[in-house]
């Protein structure tokens, strides 16, 4: 990644002229994401699986329990591949066949490495917490010796990964383009509603989601 | 499916008070989604790319270039899994350890198969057009021979599958519930902007989208 080079396991072959190995590219992915799918090998079949995820500089850094399957799984040095997708329009060709979808999507492939290190381990773990909200790591208690002990945190590596980009109105062949159907592009956004206090929030506090839009 | 039953590849271990197995519950997550991640195993690496997908009865029904890599290797009976995720919000407790999302997910499991047919391959694919705007397919032209022929069609029979759902404020210790620090989820909503037809859309011709917000 560094260099922004591709390994033949990550070089994307379909529509390659949507793909991208620029680390710009791929950190602003990955950064935009709250949530990457995550596969490992379990009794000889693919799992996928949501998970929380953090860039934090050349990893990417996810974790979850350490009676969760799948996390647990790559510690023992089993092949891991992490995928961030943000669906960004619903493409509407005048044909099926040229219909599509604006996205972006960043694929990690790699083996994990198990973060022992205690304070490597609180580190990346308040990168979760600012990353969902700047500042916020600041306002609440650190994890305990027994919440720490209960967590995996595993990275990946960022160097065999690929970044894929579609953007743009519809590509289709002249003859498909009648004017009385509807083309174009229908936008979708992850977006942020009202926030909602619990009931043990004093009703004087409030919660700013202006740095979170801001991105 | 039909009967709602787990299997043990299916069965969620961790947090089982959040996993369902009945098939109104995962036919309606899985209605939601634009996308599925799909794995399969390539050269002993797991690879997660997003898909396009559509549920048809029972079963996930996903499409792409025959040139494609993950979708060509389905054919040759390699296990696969496809995973769904709505995230629903940002769970904000007195602590990172009890801070969470809501969401919703589904995890199919199984293997392929391809669709020959040439009626049926027309059929799903059909159903993606109507599934992304109802009432599409009618407006726009049909496949052609060559499309057909350089589509691959598969479809995951949903008999090991496995739906994951949290919803609701943050769960912690009385003791974290500190009323001066904001708690409480702030929801997360894939919107539909306005649609943007491209330059050889007819000024007249306007896409209602009453139908998919609807929904």
């Amino acid at each position: 990644m560094s260099g922004g080079a591709s390994t033949p396991k990550t070089r994307v072959r379909r529509h390659p002229e949507r793909a991208s190995y620029d680390a710009a590219v791929v950190h602003a992915i990955l950064d935009a994401a709250y949530v990457a799918h995550v596969a490992v090998i379990v009794d000889d079949s693919p799992v996928v699986l949501p998970y929380a995820c953090a860039r934090v500089g050349d990893e990417l850094v996810l974790h979850g329990s350490t009676k969760a399957g799948i996390l647990s799984a790559v510690a023992t040095g089993t092949p891991i591949c992490a995928t961030v997708t943000h669906l960004d329009g619903l493409v509407l060709a005048r044909s099926a066949f040229e219909s599509s979808m604006n996205y972006r999507s960043v694929v990690v492939q790699g083996f994990a490495r198990v973060v022992v290190d205690r304070d490597e381990k609180v580190r990346l773990l308040d990168a979760f917490v600012d990353r969902v909200l700047p500042g916020r790591r600041a306002q609440i208690r650190g994890m305990t010796d027994v919440e720490l002990q209960v967590t995996q945190v595993v990275t990946i590596h960022l160097d065999a990964v690929s970044a894929k980009v579609r953007t743009g109105p519809p590509k289709e062949p002249e003859t498909d383009r009648q004017p009385n159907v509807w083309g174009g592009v229908i936008p979708l956004t992850l977006a942020h509603g009202k926030p909602q206090p619990d009931e043990f929030t004093d009703p004087s506090v409030t919660l700013s989601l202006s740095k979170r839009e801001a991105q």
